[in-house]
């Protein structure tokens, strides 16, 4: 792949310097003319570590290995770096600095080394992107920079059984400029958080289950309240996005094209510098 | 899955309580602030019976079998019943009747004392959620009851091979309040009525094929006509649903949330009371 | 199945005939009383000739082998011919000539003979359908035919990864007409082309992908330029799709449903006469 890419690459260079030659169309922006349209990776443009708990219940762990595949399968043609771990305690500060952006799979760090570590990461630059249970917290997690973080409270209430659901965008953000206004997101369980993340100016919310889904579940029938599923809390380098429970969540491109922009969004951010832009 | 959510409710209560004493927002609804926002049920809230044929044709089977899955996982943590059978004459009106509704998948009441069980049960406030050819009928079928049930005359035409369509929604009507306007419905063989649902007045129609789709299909191809696909003849607590020819019918988020919409509407019209807001 | 569409067929026409006696309704138009809504064939409508290449990148080998099936599937019920061939050096002029439509998946005709063969065919009224690759031509291609048909430059960029994209439809045509106005298409490699089939004024671009996606890719970034992926060049009867990389070319209804209309499209056009109107 790598060799034929780079054939390719040597290819499409000099037909593009032919044409430059041949057409020099002064309509166009001086940059379309003197520059390649495109900026081809020679080596991984930054590094990702990815954690999940094998030990979680069985529709999140189904969640975790398609999720697994689909980030492995963003790295094709070694553009960037994955690793993944079952265990934070093996990532001080030290070795989590290297990484451009964590993945959490319903995972959270777990005991106080861990949780200071991330604390560390994230209030020195570290880039963050949970999904699902990975934000779960009630009164027993006992973790209050982790709400701070998150921008919001605790787990408050959940639909039941997993089901699709309306969504609504703010189309105004990185993540979301090339989302519809609404679409429907596959079945998954999704969690309300007290107080909610629009109570939180620092916070933008991008999505958000459309009040038209109201009352919503069969078993457990959530009745009312706003329902943002994907924020940031712009004080860090971060996004949570709710979805994350069983095995539907990757059968939508458009669900998969928010998955990408989200990974990728986080990462430019990176106070390096923009690692796409390398 | 119980235990747990248990814990999580207990957890949600605690949480709620505790913040409603701290936070007092006179700006609520008083709802709000009194209630918890979630309904979480302790038991099953309704029974359904589903029915199919396993010697229908193959493409037939194959909606069958995923269309059990997908209810099957809707009944997840035991927020209601399902019970499947592949012969309603198991079923009299006196077992009939203890269900909130029967799920016909391509199949109908057999002979004489199934229809008259259907018809009884019907007739007396029960509730009907059937898909593709659990409604079809021609001059073989005698049954006139069901065309007046149905609320419009015998098959018609049909396209094939199956294939995805253009669908339009009537989104006034709570199941397909959180439709869009229109979406691409997987692929599937679609069945034209004659005279259709729509010169019914009592008839509701709440999808149809777009007129775009003129000319439609590769074999067998459908010229002109109203096109409905999904609708409820008010005069019954039904809905019917004319997908469910092959493997595809659960490929798309947006399908299968017309399909839970549909359950949960005809569910909560139940003349014993809306079982949703036990 | 075939028997029993007949039977349908016949029941069918028997019922209209005994509805448009009985109800002939003045206010509809003649030929909606007087004449079957629908078309069914009797024997195979056209044929078509699809090859691949089963020694491509392995990527290509997964579209192609989903497609063949997606191809497949569309012939049940005998409504055309698919003859599928890894090798078109069996397929001179005069066999090429009797298919209403050459389906190229990620290959292109090899030597001198195949490509003498395909201009005539092309040149003397031919069809043809092809995807990803099979449009791929760079420095060493020597074919300038080619360019002239396709209506455009060589390659000159991609994305890499394969990723979902947000594409905008032109509707004013039959292939889009029944597409939304824009829609995420599942994962793949896109191509960029220099000159842009947007220069040559005898194409009609159908699908781009949007400027929102920029910049566009996770190692492969590109960063700007007017991007058609699906185009047809009005001097022929031929349409090209890039969509043909990896293995979730097949799981958005809306994507599927463009490929069911630019097949019959193409066929559609057959200087033979509409083989759909037969």
């Amino acid at each position: 792949m790598k060799t034929h890419l780079r054939i390719r690459l040597l290819l499409a260079v000099l037909t593009c310097l032919s044409y430059s030659l041949v057409e020099a169309k002064a309509s166009r922006p001086a940059e379309e003319n003197d520059e390649y349209a495109a900026n081809y990776a020679s080596q991984p443009r930054f590094r990702a570590l990815l954690h999940y708990e094998p030990g979680a219940e069985e529709a999140h762990v189904q969640f975790d290995k398609q999720a697994i595949n689909f980030f492995r399968r963003l790295t094709y043609g070694d553009g960037w770096t994955l690793d993944v771990t079952t265990s934070l305690a093996d990532y001080p500060y030290e070795r989590l600095k290297d990484y451009s952006v964590v993945i959490s799979l319903n995972a959270m760090p777990g005991g106080k080394s861990q949780r200071e570590a991330f604390e560390k990461y994230m209030e020195n630059g570290g880039g963050w992107m949970g999904f699902h249970a990975s934000a779960y917290n009630d009164r027993n997690t006992n973790w209050p920079w982790f709400n701070r973080f998150l921008g919001c409270g605790p787990f408050y209430c959940n639909n039941w059984p997993p089901q699709p659901a309306l969504v609504e965008c703010n189309q105004e953000h990185p993540v979301t400029v090339s989302l519809p206004q609404s679409f429907v997101a596959p079945a998954s369980e999704f969690y309300q958080w007290k107080p909610s993340p629009n109570e939180n100016p620092d916070v933008e919310v991008l999505l958000s289950i459309s009040q038209k889904m109201y009352p919503f579940g069969l078993k457990d029938v959530v009745k009312w309240g706003d329902f943002p599923i994907v924020w940031t809390n712009t004080k860090y380098r971060m996004l949570y996005l709710n979805m994350g429970h069983g095995d539907e969540a990757f059968i939508d491109a458009t669900q998969n094209l928010l998955f990408v922009n989200a990974l990728r969004w986080v990462v430019s951010q990176d106070p390096h510098g923009d690692p796409f832009q390398k």
